[in-house]
C-alpha cells in the first residue's frame, strides 16, 4: 500500500462528503453509557452488505437485508446491549418500530432507514428506550460526532474502531470511512462483529455489492477469535456520491483503486477486531505461503489462527510449533506435511515437517510481540493468504461466564 | 441397556480372557511416572483401527496402520510424554525400534506389535529409553496391570480411564475391555486421543473394524474438547478368540449384541474423555431430537457441544440459551428456526425459537450438575444424535499456555 495511491486520514464514518453521525446513552447499556448510534447521509446513498451466514438471524438483520437489496438508503439505525435476536415475531416489529422513528425524526422515507443490533440474545428489545431516544440521536448529529457514534456501538470492545483513507480517482478524492464493534463469537463468514463503510464515491448498488464482497474475503472473513458465528453480524456501505467522480465501472482502473482503499478500510477494521477480541493481550497474524489455491491458503491460515490450543501457546509464551503444523493439518487445506516450514516471528522452527533447533528464548520473545506473526510456507504452490487471530486468556473466559450476569 | 443383555465388570483391558498388560516408567515423564504401557495377548488376535483425519499424521501412527490392515497383531506398546510426530524420517525408524524391542523380548513377530504414542510434537523420540524400559515392561505384564497400563498413557489426564463389559451370546459369555487417554485436542473425527478395546470374542479382522468403525461414529467422533484434531489419536481394537464362541457374522443377532457391548465400552471411554477435558469441571451432553437427518442432528449436537461461547457459559453457569440456538444455527444443520424448543436440564428456555420466562435460579442449578444436559428438539424430523463435551475454564487456559514449559 504506498502513500501515492492511498492517504489515512482522520475521521471515520463521517470522513466522506455528506455524513453525520451521532451517539447518545438510551438506557441499553448501564451506567448511562452511550448504546445508540445513528449514521445519516444527507442525500440518499447506494447501499450494499454483507451478512452472517448463521441460519439464525437476528430480525434487525431480516429487516435490513431485504432494504438493502433495494439499493438505497440514507441512514442506519444502531443499538448495542440487546441484540434482538431468536425474539420471535415482535423482534421484526421492533426492528421496524425503531426505523420509522427515525424517519419520522428525520423525515425520511422509512424503506431508506437500516437497523442493526448487538448485544444479548434471546431477551425481548426494550424498543421504547430507543424510540424515546431517537430524537436526541438525531439532534446530536453531526459531523465530529462519528467518535461517538463508534462508541455506542462497542459491547465487550475495549477500545472504539474507526478508520479512514483517502483514494485519488483521476481529478477526484474519494473518501472512505468506517467503523466497526466485535470482541466475541468473532469467525470466519460474518460473525458478531458489525461494521459501516461510508463514501462519497459515485458508484452504483451493484458494483458497491462486487466490491464490498471481495474485499470482505480478504479481510473480515479471515479473523477468527472464538470460532462462533453470531446471529446478527452485518457489514453495511453506504455509497452517497458527493465527491462526484466519474461513476466507477467494474474492470477499470478506479474500481481497482477504489477497491484498494474499501479493502485498507476492511482489513484495518478487521485487525483492530481480532485485536480486541475478548480477553485478547495480542494479534496474531497468520501468513501461509506456497498454497496449491487461494482457498486451501485461507483454510490453512484460518485453521491456524483458530487454534484454541495455539491460542493458548501464544498466551504463554509457548513456541509450541507443532500446533501450528497441527492446526494446518487437519484444516481440510491439500498439502505435502514433509515439505512444510515454519517461522514464527523471525525464528525459523520446522524444516520440511520436522523441528528445528531453535534459540527458545528469542521464539519466547518473538511471541510476546503484538502481533505474534506466524509464516507457514507450505511450498505446495504459489498462492497465499493471512488471516488474523489473538491469544486465547484467562479473562476470555471470565468474560464469557459471565456474559449476561 | 438393560442388564441381561449387558453386564459392566471390573478388569480394563485385561478383563478378556487371554490378555496381559503392565505400566512401567520408561524417564520420558518428568518424577518418574509411568509412562510406558505394553498390552499383550497370548495368541494372535484379530486387530481392526480408527485413526485421525489429520492429514499430519505420526510415525507411530504411519506404522500401525500398515500393520493393522494386515488383520494380526499380539501386542501393543504406548508411550506418553512424546508424540513422535513432525520428526521427519527418524520418527518412523523410531517407532519401528521401539516395536522390535517389544518383539525381541517376548519372541514374537515384528509385524505384530502394534505403536502408539502421545505427548508433545515436534521433539525427536528418546527411543533409547523405550528400548531400555522394554524388558522390564515384559516382566510387569500381568492379569492384575491393567490400571498401572491405562496409567501410563495418561498425559494431562486427571484420572485413568478403563472399562470392561460382558455379553451372553448364546452359550458364551464374550468380555470386552477398553482404556483410553486424551483430554485436549479432542474434536469429533478422532482428536488426541488413544484407545485399546481387548476382546476374546471370535471376530474375524474385518467385521471386527466395520463394527469399530459404526461404534466410533456414534462415540469417539461426538465428543469434542477444544476443536483440535490431533496428528496421533488412534482406536486399536484387538479379538483374541479365547471365549470359544460361534464366529460372529454381519447382520446376525449375536453381531448385533457384541456391537452394543462395543458401543457401551467406546461411549463409556469417550464420555470419560469429554468429562476429563483439559481444566473441565463438568461433561457437558447435547441431545438434538427431531433432526432431518441423522447428519444435521450430528452436526447440531456437536456444534453445542463445540461452541467456546457456549463452554464458557457453563464454567460460568450462566444459562445463555442464546448461544446454544446459535450454535445450531451456524451448525450446517438443516432446520427451521422458528421451531426450535432447548431445554437445560429440566428448565425449557426457549420455545420455537423465541425466549420463555423461566426461573433463572433453577437454570443455575441445572448448570451446576455433572454432566450438565442440553437438549435441543428441532421438530423438523425423527432423527436424533448425542454429544459430548465441557466446560472452558481458566485452568484449560493454564494447561496450554504453558504445555511445553
Amino acid at each position: 500500500m504506498t502513500e501515492n495511491i492511498l492517504q489515512v486520514i482522520p475521521g471515520g464514518v463521517t470522513a466522506p462528503k455528506g455524513f453525520m453521525a451521532s451517539g447518545v446513552a438510551a438506557g441499553l447499556k448501564k451506567n448511562n453509557k452511550v448504546d445508540l448510534a445513528l449514521l445519516l447521509s444527507e442525500t440518499p446513498a447506494a447501499a450494499a452488505g454483507v451478512y452472517t451466514t448463521n441460519l439464525v438471524q437476528a430480525a434487525p438483520l431480516v429487516l435490513t437485508r431485504q432494504r438493502v437489496a433495494e439499493g438505497l438508503a440514507r441512514a442506519v439505525i444502531i443499538n448495542a446491549g440487546n441484540a434482538n435476536a431468536c425474539t420471535g415475531s415482535r423482534g421484526l416489529q421492533d426492528a421496524i418500530a425503531s426505523s420509522r422513528a427515525v424517519a419520522t425524526a428525520l423525515a425520511i422515507p422509512e424503506e431508506q432507514v437500516l437497523v442493526a443490533s448487538t448485544g444479548v440474545i434471546g431477551v425481548p428489545l426494550p424498543v421504547e428506550k430507543i424510540v424515546d431516544a431517537v430524537p436526541r440521536a438525531v439532534e446530536a448529529l453531526a459531523k465530529e460526532n462519528h467518535m461517538a457514534a463508534s462508541q455506542a456501538i462497542m459491547t465487550t470492545d475495549l477500545v472504539p474502531k474507526e478508520v479512514a483513507v483517502q483514494v485519488q480517482l483521476g481529478e477526484t478524492l474519494v473518501t472512505l470511512g468506517g467503523m466497526a464493534k466485535g470482541s466475541g463469537m468473532i469467525h470466519p463468514n460474518m460473525a458478531t462483529m458489525l461494521a459501516f463503510i461510508t463514501t462519497d464515491a459515485v458508484i452504483s448498488h451493484g458494483v458497491l455489492q462486487q466490491a464490498l464482497k471481495q474485499a470482505v474475503d480478504s479481510s473480515f472473513n479471515m479473523i477468527t477469535v472464538d470460532g462462533d458465528t453470531s446471529t446478527n453480524d452485518m457489514l453495511l456501505a453506504l455509497a452517497n456520491g458527493q465527491a462526484g467522480n466519474p461513476e466507477i465501472l467494474p474492470e477499470t482502473e478506479a474500481y481497482q483503486l477504489f477497491y484498494q482503499g474499501l479493502l485498507e478500510v476492511c482489513s484495518a477494521l478487521a485487525k483492530m477486531i481480532a485485536r480486541d477480541g475478548e480477553g485478547a493481550t495480542r494479534l496474531i497474524e497468520v501468513t501461509v505461503n506456497g498454497a496449491l489455491t487461494l482457498q486451501d491458503g485461507q483454510k490453512a491460515a484460518r485453521s491456524v489462527a483458530g487454534s484454541n490450543l495455539f491460542k493458548a501457546a501464544v498466551f504463554g509464551k509457548d513456541a509450541n510449533w507443532g500446533r501450528i503444523l497441527c492446526a494446518v493439518g487437519y484444516s481440510g487445506a491439500t498439502f505435502d506435511p514433509s515439505t512444510v516450514d515454519i517461522f514464527i516471528g523471525e525464528v525459523q522452527v520446522a524444516q520440511d515437517g520436522a523441528a528445528l533447533e531453535f534459540d527458545e528464548e528469542k521464539a519466547a520473545v518473538m511471541l510476546s510481540q503484538d502481533p505474534v506473526t506466524v509464516l507457514v510456507d507450505l511450498k505446495s504452490g504459489a498462492s497465499s493468504a493471512t488471516a488474523w487471530g489473538c491469544d486465547l486468556t484467562y479473562d476470555y473466559v471470565r468474560i464469557n461466564g459471565s456474559y449476561r450476569t
